[in-house]
């Protein structure tokens, strides 16, 4: 076919791997003895020869390969030679009836959240269009208040900015006044039993609307995403799908436990039904790294079981909680429902958590900080609250010898560096086996070489900025004090002319996972290596650092991972991939101790938290008899 | 056959009702007319005679009755005349096959707990001969620990007296020392992997065992209670019963919910499993008014939830706990898992919640406290605690026109007065509609002259002593400021010669639910009168008490007990039937807001906040491809 296109050309070769093609080459050069063929040989170690070679001997030895079937003699030369394209052009593909497609995975249950295929030109170019329109749009945020007090004078405006370029206003913001609070709280308390007294179907529909619109949005978030969030637009696709998945996983949770009350079975003559309510006002108090997705999934999971919520966002990322709060009020969420109280913790957050109206807080920020509301709660004169904490981590990777160096690599980049490491379940502390130690490190250091630093808007990029200045000036001074404690593995390259707030990933060489007291939030790895014989030693001084967030496992041996498993005192926990990227009601997430109370967010048990449970026991003999036996008949 | 039997004698007479049974008499006098008849009437106001009349007619009118039968005549002479007691020995009964048994009405999930009919006079004589070895037993209690230390000389033994006979010791009590908490913590600590690790079904088993021989320690225990908490012998039954239904009911959800990992529906070529853990250590601080019940069903929840536990039995009781506490270790439950820390909660209870390697407390007791073991906690530097909290009521039964004021009476004597007030869950404000006031208010009284108040071992007692001098103190202070504030509706007569912690029931009317700011935990009863069209802000009243635990409403109408049902802010609500004794698995209990935090016990959800959750996700396409989809075939 080659000889064919080219006609009479003579600027291209055919060449062939040594030892194969010798019989279809030899027809070639007899019928045009002026062409020529090279003959190559692959040249390499074992290692890399080895796996080189089993991929062509799969390929060739396939029997829909063009090599197996032009030495197949049965077939005819037109069926060897027919086009491939036309030849699926031509099938009407047959779906396997067992595999859904991906939207319907959660079959009857929920409808997925959609992905984008950015590998596809043209929905890059489309989805690139559709964003234009937002990429430096002006905004405004202000409370959003069921009851509107006239504050405006009251508070100077502030401007969020874009951590990727800091000299740039997102959007002009007017904070919370304390007037503004309160005015929040009384209406909060005032709706609650209205609102706990709405049928959860009604609920439950405005959350499944809120996840439409939101993917309808998705163009919009990903710009809002980069702009006030430094997110790369992958980051920023999964952030929409996540908020989506938690609409409608807890809209499906709220239809099956806030529905009809369930029958208690006991004695005749008697009727016991157990039922599930909201407790009253809740606060929501979210993180600027999940700036959408973890703010819409603890408000909509407070609200759905009929609690009223007073959400107050980071501070870092008030506009797309501002936006998120807008496209649930279109969804059919009253305003007294919910009600934003943009602000900073000292002001809002704790003159929210003081508040003796208050029945829960649902938090997820740093340990310390939940500390501080706990605290903060039980000074109150009042019923005690309940306190949903998701809070930091210090996680950890352990790889053994057995594991697949390249697969280690792979999923060490995705979960350390990914995101600028701003996940809090992002890997920290890289436990290797010291038999394959130099080798994963070297592939590590070469891997990091290949990260792109930079604006997140652009496809390339693989890591975008850190949050803000002070999180910039944390990471220095900790990789000042590991350039003196550590090794420096290797640091990724970055542009010395980028003006927001970026860090280039590093790892360093460590040698206990004692040195590092605190979580430090962002691209940081730290290796440790580790004798065989020491895994038991390692699992205790993980358990040890009081934090059980998440944990890798890379290992082919099944004991060692079941072992690890067994031993992790961790809320999640992943085998052979990476361990960030949670999916909702698949890998409910959360931790333990140090980080967080659960119950873990996108699971089974997360609504029973924000609910009070009652018990209505009806004599129904009163009336006169049991009509349950009555008319149990003979 | 009175004829028949009195064969000679005249000194008796026949009677007959004026109206009735003239034929019969007919008959009798025609064979012997040296007897007489005498023919009566009833006399008295309508509303006493027409439900007299209703019952007879009933009666007379059955089928099956003597006097519906004679007047039949194709009933042969012989049939009419058979022995009654004949025939029944001769039937052999059939059970209708859907009416289970007692023991059996939870079906296959778990044995019910066995009751006694103390209406038999063979039952009561053979269980007073089982429980004398008991009545004056010498019995010694200290900490029961793991690891024994020498500590007998470090503290003084206390007494723990018998409330209806304060002189008299039940025990001789040596307390804990600090050396001995922070010992019992040190195991529990080490040892909750381990306690975690064992199946779930070893640990259940266990508290299946111990049920079975708590029931069979019934004797024991009824004396016991009696003697230290002054517990009336139904009461007694109640409380062995309610401690045998939670071991099985929470070994039954912890083999449903803590047994193997739940499948996590996701995508494929990935394994996602969750599962429950414990916490880690537990602290469970137990009340004296269930001493026995709450004791075992808080630490058998935290145990087969997988938790080591530390159990601080009340001060007033800690006889009935360590025999628990002796039971759950024969019974399979090993020492390092569950430990008894008697003594104060001062000292011993301070230094538990203040320990940061507390993972959680399970406390029922009073409001105040609670708030202040929360506070403890949360003062820790160390992970947030997990707290369960049963605490105090402002329980109200409203009462409407249409109730059946002879059920009202009863269920508020049962609800108010019975266990001498002392059960959380004890009535203490009685809204009465206005109209129906005066008559039920009469009745109640009326019925209040029948109470019995004094020694608990007696069978026709029906109060028995409060729990100590204080409490005796609080409700005379609190009687005072009613008889000033309020008017005395009735007092129970009592023995002026009782030496116990003996309070006679009272009832005050008085005006308004705000005159009440805490609870008075004893047989206090407040009646308040409401108009019919004020309903809604009487509910509005109750529910701003803060408290939510319990609440009654006697009503013949559907849609009343409807509204109020709906509207108030309770964990326990009953129709048409007492408000207290709530049975484990039935009537899961406990309240919101300042009566407890949840979740309820003996429900379904108790055990999840004993829990952790683990999510494990695996790889599976990891080992080189997605077995799942190569096993579907096509």
């Amino acid at each position: 076919m080659v000889s064919e296109l080219a006609g009479d050309r003579l600027d291209f070769e055919f060449q062939r791997l040594h030892g194969m093609g010798e019989d279809l080459y030899a027809e070639v050069f007899k019928a045009d003895k002026s062409r020529s063929c090279r003959v190559y040989a692959p040249v390499g170690n074992h290692e890399d020869l080895l796996p080189y070679l089993v991929r062509r001997l799969l390929e060739n030895g396939a029997n829909t390969s063009f090599v197996n079937r032009i030495m197949d003699e049965k077939l005819a030369v037109e069926k060897v030679a027919e086009d491939p394209l036309e030849k699926v052009a031509n099938t009407t593909p047959v779906a396997h009836p067992a595999i859904p497609l991906p939207l319907n995975i959660y079959a009857d249950e929920r409808r997925n959240s959609s992905g984008v295929n950015l590998a596809n030109d043209k929905l890059q170019l489309s989805l690139a269009a559709d964003i234009q329109p937002y990429a430096n749009s002006k905004n405004y945020v202000e409370p959003l208040l069921a009851v509107v007090l006239n504050q405006s004078s009251n508070t100077l405006p502030e401007t969020d900015v874009d951590p990727s370029f800091p000299e740039i206003t997102v959007a002009e913001l007017r904070n919370s006044t304390g007037a503004e609070v309160d005015s929040a709280i009384m209406t909060a308390v005032e709706f609650s039993a209205q609102w706990d007294a709405t049928a959860v179907n009604e609920r439950a529909a405005a959350l499944d609307k809120a996840a439409d619109t939101l993917e309808a949005c998705l163009p919009e978030f990903i710009a809002l995403c980069a702009r006030e969030a430094g997110k790369t637009v992958g980051d920023a696709i999964s952030e929409v799908r996540e908020a989506t998945d938690f609409c409608r996983y807890y809209a499906a949770r709220g239809r099956e436990q806030f529905g009809a009350a369930t029958v208690l079975h006991g004695p005749t003559g008697e009727l016991n039904e157990s039922s599930l309510h909201g407790r009253g006002v809740f606060v929501c108090i979210s993180p600027w790294n999940f700036p959408l997705a973890i703010f819409i999934g603890q408000v909509t999971a407070a609200l759905v079981a009929g609690n009223t919520v007073l959400a107050k966002p980071a501070e870092q990322t008030p506009l797309i909680a501002y936006r998120a709060v807008q496209i649930l009020h279109q969804s059919g969420i009253p305003r007294e429902a919910l009600q934003l109280l943009p602000g900073d913790g000292a002001s809002v957050g704790a003159r929210l958590t003081s508040d003796p109206r208050i029945a829960g807080v649902a938090f997820t920020g740093s340990t310390e900080t939940a500390r501080l509301i706990n605290l903060t709660l039980a000074k109150r004169d009042a019923p005690i609250a309940t306190l949903i904490a998701e809070t930091g981590g210090q996680n950890v990777m352990l790889v053994d010898s057995s594991a697949l160096p390249e697969q280690v690599v792979s999923d060490v980049i995705g979960s350390a560096f990914l995101s600028a490491g701003q996940r809090c379940s992002a890997l920290r502390v890289l436990f290797i086996q010291e038999d394959v130690a130099d080798k994963i490190e070297n592939m590590l250091a070469g891997a990091m070489q290949e990260l792109v630093v930079g604006d997140p808007r652009m496809l390339n990029t693989d890591v975008g900025p850190l949050i803000e200045p002070e999180a910039l000036k944390t990471l220095q001074t900790h990789a000042a004090r590991m350039d003196n404690e550590g090794r420096l593995i290797a640091r990724a390259p970055m542009d010395p002319e980028l003006s927001g707030y970026f860090f280039a990933p590093c790892a360093y060489a460590i040698d206990s996972i004692e040195q590092l007291q605190r979580e430090v939030f962002g691209p940081v790895l730290h290796v440790i290596r580790y004798r065989a014989r020491d895994l038991d030693k390692v699992l205790e001084a993980v358990n040890n650092t009081g934090y059980g967030l998440t944990l890798g496992i890379h290992s082919r041996i099944d004991k060692t991972q079941q072992d690890i498993a067994a031993g992790a005192r961790v809320g999640n926990c992943y085998i052979n991939r990476t361990m960030t990227g949670a999916v909702v009601g698949v890998q409910p997430f959360g931790g333990e101790r140090l980080s967080g109370t659960g119950p873990k967010a996108g699971g089974p048990h997360y609504l029973y938290r924000f609910a009070t449970e009652r018990t209505l026991t009806v004599n129904t003999a009163a009336v006169g008899g049991n009509a349950d036996l009555l008319g149990m008949g003979d």
